[in-house]
């Protein structure tokens, strides 16, 4: 079995203890397995762990940066893992890039299996050598989980990957700590389906660089081009995305292989214009100082609530505030003096 | 002129100095001039006229909470501040209520006047006995904003008004902020507009308790026949209330008067039914929760950045980011530290 990055904690305990620094100049020499286990370090919650993914990232990071970061989504049964393992193969085999494939999925526990983890549905891809496959990083807080996978993404970077689709779950918030992480947003629809029943909100479409409709095959075909007018239309009337975009609406069959060379044609002009545009380096670097300060504000937060002692307090001041004897604001007062 | 809590502060320094309980007695009594200078103190950013404010408030919260907190929303133009005044006139006359109006308004500022600012669009009902009104403080934080008022509510209700109307200026998220603070979401929408081009958000028309369309009058009634059914459908496919409450679309004319009554039919509906389900207690106690934690949580962050030695680091951080040296996260870390 070809080493894609899952199920690979089991062999760490049999290495030999490997320091940091031996981990980041394997992973940069492009070692999958290397990368695996570094990312590894990044998702755990242990203290050490967190020290030593602290090095790795500070060796690799300045390797980083060199690739297009790509966000997929769309709701439960739009066709997401097919169009990935489709279009993922497509890249790899005709375009000759290195492709990971990452995942952002604040429900899913790796122990009952995430978005990715179900490898059978992407049986080719698991198994072409210039892929990296990692399952989301299990974790209860939305915050949590995309901070580790965005660190996933400077780690494949460093070690070589040139094309990063982040694929995320479709049906809540998600969508939004992708899109924070990435060049490009791709968002993949039914056709035949009211947007009300594909449970998108509109701010998601707003988001999207690029439509594509999915399952454009079978008896499927005149829905879809029916699908993608409408879509077209009512893109038109969304505000202009910073980057001076225009989002178009394609069409794409997973199944028969349709469509795909256009999507990737398409991902190329975009990456021409953010690049010529200057985009693409403002809006990472507006990208990390926004995480930046999330990061410090949900952190501040996090070891307050932590302390023992507050923790009592708020009990009681919680108590107060339902038998009305203090305002909430002089509670919070209260509570930080 | 009739005292209305408007440019009252140039009073304030003639008076003799009151300590905070003589302010909170004569408050309780229902003088609407000591209610218009507890205001002033929780308006004001000094340290020691917030003091003032907490006591005050301390001594008052026991006898607030008997009123019906109303928001009231819509687009600029769709009519709220002549909608407040033939409303809140008829419900002084008619219903025999006191009726205070406060604003929710972050980019106003007094000096430039506010929504609410402008008496002369409240000709009548700032002359009425029984009526406060308030325009919104001052302030460039939303969440600074609508914690004023927020408690200025509590202030209005120790004084004895029983249906206080807060208005929002409807373009942004001042609205989420009101619905926090209230036990009814009333939503004012034009006849013959799409609800795109009105700008309201279906987040916003999802938390409206009753939408009334506005201006139901001249040669507009036909149009508001139709707009009430076009969002009386609509309404239909929204998720139901927390409340378990039904949102109806009514209609009325500020102009000529009309509709006024039923909808104060309605909103007394409104109020047995969540007093009656136990809604009215819980969800207040919940909106006290949210906001008790929502100030911890600003008030934090909001002391850790005023540290002149974060700020320093803070500047170093980023450009260590912005140079690829440093992840956003290690570097947030590193700050806690």
């Amino acid at each position: 079995m070809t080493d894609t990055g899952i199920n690979t904690s089991f062999k760490r305990n049999k290495r030999p203890q490997e320091s940091p620094k031996e981990i980041a100049d394997k992973l940069l020499a492009g070692d999958r397995s290397a990368l695996s286990r570094a990312i590894t370090f990044v998702e755990s919650n242990k203290k050490t762990h967190q020290k030593v993914a602290s090095e790795i990232l500070k060796l690799c990071l300045p390797h980083s940066g060199k690739s297009l970061r790509i966000g997929i989504t769309g709701v439960p049964g739009v066709g997401k893992s097919t169009f990935i393992e489709a279009f993922g193969c497509k890249v790899v085999k005709n375009f000759n890039k290195k492709v990971a494939v990452l995942a952002v999925d604040p429900s899913s526990q790796k122990s009952k299996g995430s978005i990715l983890g179900d490898k059978t549905r992407m049986d080719e891809l698991v198994t072409l050598d210039n892929v990296f496959v990692r399952p989301s990083p299990a974790g209860s807080t939305l915050g949590g989980v995309a901070q580790k996978t965005r660190e996933a993404v400077f780690l494949c970077e460093a070690a070589g990957y040139e094309i990063i689709l982040i694929e995320t779950v479709g049906v809540g918030q998600s969508e939004t700590a992708v899109k924070s992480m990435v060049d490009y947003f791709l968002l993949l629809m039914l056709a035949g389906a009211g947007d009300e029943l594909q449970g998108i909100k509109r701010g998601i479409m707003e988001m999207a660089d690029t439509i594509v409709i999915t399952k454009a095959d079978g008896g499927n075909e005149n829905n879809a081009i029916k699908a993608k007018v409408s879509y077209q239309n009512a893109v038109h009337l969304f505000p202009p995305h910073e980057s001076n975009w225009i989002t178009r609406v394609l069409s794409s069959s997973s199944l028969e292989g349709r469509g795909l060379d256009r999507i990737w044609e398409e991902i190329e002009k975009y990456q021409d214009h953010i690049v010529s545009n200057g985009f693409m380096n403002e809006n990472r670097e507006k990208q990390s100082l926004n995480w930046f300060h999330e990061s410090v504000k949900s952190e501040l937060i996090g070891k307050f609530y932590d302390r023992p002692e507050v923790m009592q307090k708020i009990v009681e001041l919680e108590k107060a505030i339902k038998e009305n004897r203090i305002s909430s604001f002089a509670a919070a007062r209260e509570l930080l003096n």
